[in-house]
């Protein structure tokens, strides 16, 4: 480990002698980047440093060029490595050799992702949803007799609640497990090819038992959803067990290393003490109890115990936004390419305008999800903890990971992206590590709740809370607001609203790009779009609440779009009030100027991008939308010196970011060429160029 | 190969059975396919039939899994099958066994990536670049001696243009070529490691030779770039040459099956007749002569003959971009998910409003890619013929490659993940290939030119063109222009433009929309934009046209993201004016019908997603603004129930598109659970829902 930790330290020193050479002119505030490491950091600073210690370890590191069956053996490997020396079980109970920590361990899992992704997510298999459903949704019986094989590996285990037929909606999976009171068992059965479980990690070839999820039926009637210990495999041989049958889901577009497969159940008999039974129970007789009267309720508090794998995955995708950033803009700090000011120094990559166009909003967005999880991950500990776990925390809960979960692993895929094109041809090769990380996080977009499916959530939720303000206004209350609604809607077709602003903002540029930099002006116009889009679909469906069945549906359905959109603007509030919360835990004040630049940049390309929709509601004026799109270059110029520290300040060190292209390779590469031509120069014996030769 | 036709034939009928099952209200409008088909394979239909019967063939398919190093193995293999049965040499001259069909040869050559990626690149590398140089910057010398065994892939070839330290920036290459006049040879040489060749296909194993790009300096004169041909590996070991050396660039994110490469060159000696001298030739004394005399223009020149490549990548581009949208819409045809209107259906994917959204704009600017292809094609055909070949047609082939290259390669690349996405987790599994053909596509988006580099150039002849236009204005002219611009700047402050417009739209929506829908409503938006953006950006930098070189960068700096909007803009209008233009050739009023509604869906999300521009200067009012989002919607409503008749239109076979859920699996697989439920229902042993239950 002392390798490690010079190695560290050098790459430290490294990246700040790797100044940009192009001095461009800016105000003296400097970013204290040790001090905005420890803001980023966050509340369990002590466990990620640690996890990033381990996770130094080149054992853990995905090995590029395996075979897809080389690389699911050494992530078992590894996984058993974590089991070991990795500090996996914090969020168990203290009882069962846990820590109680749950924000703790869910920090720590998060980082799990720069050594390879596909280690991340078999050990969120493993231990987030196999062993964590065991404890959530079983009983005492089951931590006893399950849990420490679950928890130990020594049962890998699959969560086989996914079918092919059904994905996100979990209500409508096919298996069934029908109560037998004869032998007290159930018959956990599939019954036609589309209700085969699919895509499940471990279920290929490891996974020796299941959770599996399942229609549980007594005495005639569906109690819906629930969840079963069910062994899989004979842990010596690894051959299925009787009435048990998979497949292979091959290869995929990345996460390599995990066996993803299919299982299909030909009426398995599982014992009645084997149904995880904390929200229902089957007594001897087959009769069905539960905590929970409303069965919508029981589903949804079932599944909720589950809302810790949206927000790792947050965090892990968060964290992987950083790394491509780190690659991008270490690289476009020393990489040059055509000439500009002069003739004969190319210019360096991120002095380009258009580079720090692709570049520094993703990193200002990065900044602004890195704040907005913390607080998730916060409120995480607060309802896992017990600390704060009402019913409305839980909701909470649900929504904000159901609104982040979509923006940061969306964004993730983007910066890559970005970053891979912004690195030309050099982040197209593996070892530039830019391929590899967006191959292995596409799949994070559509699971664990597909992206599109989660925004509609929190768009329901959205509208339940707009309809809850006028749960106590009267019927003429109602028309009113309605009323307000329309006269509304008049003053947007003609728009005197705007024409107001138009002539108060006169032709004072500076103090209308000077107000949008102001907090308050920024909060206003991101949460005034939420509200007024919230509140125009809520009157659009409102006939729909009350409508026949089919008729409902196609009003949702032409809502359909307008919806996700409130689900997204509100996202990006969520994240620029996080960002902006997290300004005050700064004391420094160089590194809270340039961090307040860059939350001013979020919260200006969120409006940027949505310029269209503030014209047309009124919302600023022509002469005021202009000026956005000045002020977000300004503030790019202002924050281009900055960037190297910016990326540095994610703490993360060369054993984590791995790409020989953020190495200070480039650079050296550069020196080199740049003084072969200075000595060329130097010499007189430098060739004339063709133009300036006397002709002949 | 009369397997292959019967499974086309097949798959034909299979497709048009598939019609969605929800019957969506819309006009009686139907298209017809073979039709259309004909209408969008174009003038060389017949070249791409008998190209994609070929291509049927799996010996030239992508076998997954396979290691890299099987990769290469495979792809060269394959290579010599094209060369052996591919008609690969279309483009060559007739009297060393082409066929002088330039056009032909590109439509065939962009039908190979529905077998490879891979493949179509290494081919490219092959004919296009390597045997395509000695053709065109070769004279008959090089024809002779070099050309039959490079066509053969007797000698399989490398490109060695770009190097390490530079990409898009051909001209600053580092690599020398010295004239020796004592041994009449030229001394080409590595001077620094960033001017080691780079990303060479066939320069990491396979090429036995290259065509090397080098600084050719003779008499103490640097005459710029110019091409050799060097062996680099001896036929019979495969090792390299004295003096050559190199590395294999390694993994990379898609494209295994090339061996790309570096070359380093130590002092190689290269005869005086290994000069590639079509542009630029070396008599034995070293006097250099040239048919252009400004070495600019014939830098260029040079280049100039390598624009095929783009044109081809645009191609095939578009071509990914088709199986994706087969893949994708076949599969939102079938997959049911979530109950809509009615408690027992589940919904087919493609009738929620945010499917169509996701995926049917993709679709129209799908169609406007393949009619704005065929017209570049056209023109490049034109010119290589040498049937319209004056410097105004090539700098237009030129321009127009890179607007449409960057456009399209951006497009396949948001294709494919959009594909990918709404397949779900199938989506990401290889077997349905939409992520192996994202991978592969990745890196059309940065080589044969930079798609941000190539939209500057496309840039910068908008604004030459712009100022042509007041060549003659006298200064007063000049002045009188810009006074114009200035009021027009005053009146956008003051947007009367649209007061005005906003009181003659009134309230009348569905004229308003009635506008828009106007194929000159839509031209004239879409052209005033690119006008004005390039007039408004040419006015901030005429001063810089006079400025020192420093100042004139930073002016050209700080418009750069302008600039680059304008490019994208008049991409935009080229790809509408094609579509548009691509509407006569279609007699069928109902295909017509169909046809003009996505032309519209096209022009108006175009017009939707640069809405703020319209508004902020006066273009459109908000209320004409509103309309535009509804009309869109309206549109995509009116286009789902074709959407199958679209992409079927598209004419490839299961053969070429290879994915498991674009088969009819997943209709067999819903078919099956509807069935087993109906059963269920109608066999009287439904379990009851627990919440319809009695309560006990």
């Amino acid at each position: 480990m002392s390798t490690q930790t010079t190695r560290t330290t050098q790459s430290r020193t490294t990246q700040r002698a790797r100044r940009p050479v192009t001095v461009v002119p800016g105000p003296a505030a400097q970013v204290d980047v040790p001090l905005l490491e420890q803001v980023l950091l966050g509340r369990w600073a002590d466990i990620r440093r640690s996890a990033r210690a381990l996770l130094a370890d080149p054992r853990l590191h995905r090995v590029e060029g395996q075979s897809a069956a080389e690389h699911r053996e050494r992530v078992l490997a590894q996984l058993r490595i974590l089991a070991a020396e990795g500090d996996v079980l914090r969020s168990f109970p203290a009882a069962l050799g846990g820590a109680d920590d749950h924000g703790g361990s869910l920090a720590r899992f998060e980082e799990v992702v720069t050594a390879d992704p596909s280690l991340q997510i078999k050990a969120g298999v493993q231990w987030g949803l196999f062993a964590s459903s065991i404890l959530h949704l079983g009983t005492a019986g089951h931590h006893e007799r399950l849990l420490p094989a679950a928890m130990s590996v020594e049962v890998p285990g699959a969560f086989a609640m996914t079918e092919t037929g059904h994905g996100s909606d979990v209500a409508s999976i096919g298996t069934t497990a029908t109560y037998d009171p004869q032998t007290q068992e159930f018959d956990l059965h599939t019954p036609f090819r589309a209700a085969w479980k699919d895509y499940l990690g471990n279920a290929a070839m490891h996974g020796t038992a299941a959770v599996v999820f399942a229609q549980l039926v007594t005495a005639g009637v569906n109690h819906g959803v629930h969840a079963f210990y069910v062994p899989l495999r004979d842990p010596a041989t690894l051959d299925f067990l009787p009435g048990i049958s998979g497949q292979d889901d091959g290869l995929k577009g990345g996460l390599n290393g995990i066996d993803n497969g299919r299982l299909r159940f030909e009426h398995v008999r599982v014992p009645r003490h084997d149904l995880l039974n904390r929200y229902g129970a089957v007594a001897p007789d087959g009769a069905y109890s539960s905590p929970i009267a409303s069965p919508g309720r029981r589903f949804f508090t079932m599944l909720g115990t589950l809302v810790q794998g949206r927000v790792s995955l947050d965090g892990a995708a968060v964290n992987t936004s950083k790394l491509a950033l780190i690659i991008a803009v270490s690289y476009a700090n020393e990489r040059r390419q055509f000439t500009g000011p002069s003739v004969t120094d190319e210019v360096v990559l991120l002095d380009y305008a258009e580079h720090q166009r692709r570049l520094l909003p993703l990193l200002a967005q990065t900044y602004a999800q890195v704040f907005a999880h913390e607080r998730m991950l916060e409120t995480f500990d607060g309802v896992f903890s017990g600390a704060k776990d009402t019913e409305a925390d839980r909701q909470d809960l649900e929504t904000i990971a159901a609104a982040l979960k979509p923006t940061s692993t969306w964004h993730a895929l983007t910066t890559l992206q970005a970053a891979r094109e912004a690195c030309g041809g050099a982040g197209f090769l593996t070892e530039n590590r830019l391929v590899s990380l967006r191959a292995d996080l596409d799949v994070y977009v559509t699971f664990e709740g597909d992206n599109t499916v989660l925004l509609q959530l929190v768009a329901k939720r959205l509208l339940a809370d707009h309809a809850k303000e006028f749960k106590d206004v009267d019927a003429g209350g109602l028309a009113r607001y309605v009323a307000g609604r329309a006269a509304d809607a008049a003053l947007h077709r003609t728009p005197l609203l705007r024409v107001v602003q138009t002539l108060a903002d006169g032709g004072d540029v500076r103090r209308t790009a000077g107000h949008l930099r102001e907090t308050e002006a920024q909060r206003e116009l991101l949460t005034d779009r939420v509200e007024t889009m919230v509140a125009e679909v809520a009157a659009a469906l409102r006939p729909a609440t009350k409508a026949p069945r089919d008729e409902a549906a196609r009003r949702f359905n032409e809502h359909q779009h307008a919806l996700i959109e409130c689900a997204r603007a509100h996202a990006d509030l969520l994240q620029w009030e996080a960002f902006t919360a997290g300004l005050s835990k700064v004391d420094d004040p160089g590194t809270r100027q340039v961090l307040t630049w860059l939350r001013d940049l979020f919260g200006l390309t969120v409006i940027e991008r949505n310029l269209a929709w503030y014209l047309i509601n009124g919302r600023l004026s022509a002469g005021r939308a202009r000026t956005i799109t000045s002020y977000v270059e300004r503030l790019l110029t202002r924050l281009r010196p900055h960037a190297q520290d910016l990326v540095d300040a994610f703490g993360f060190g060369p054993e984590h970011v791995r790409a020989s292209i953020a190495t200070g390779a480039e650079r050296d590469r550069q020196d080199e060429a740049r003084e072969y031509y200075r000595r060329l120069r130097a010499s007189g014996d430098e060739p004339v160029q063709e133009r300036s030769a006397p002709r002949r």
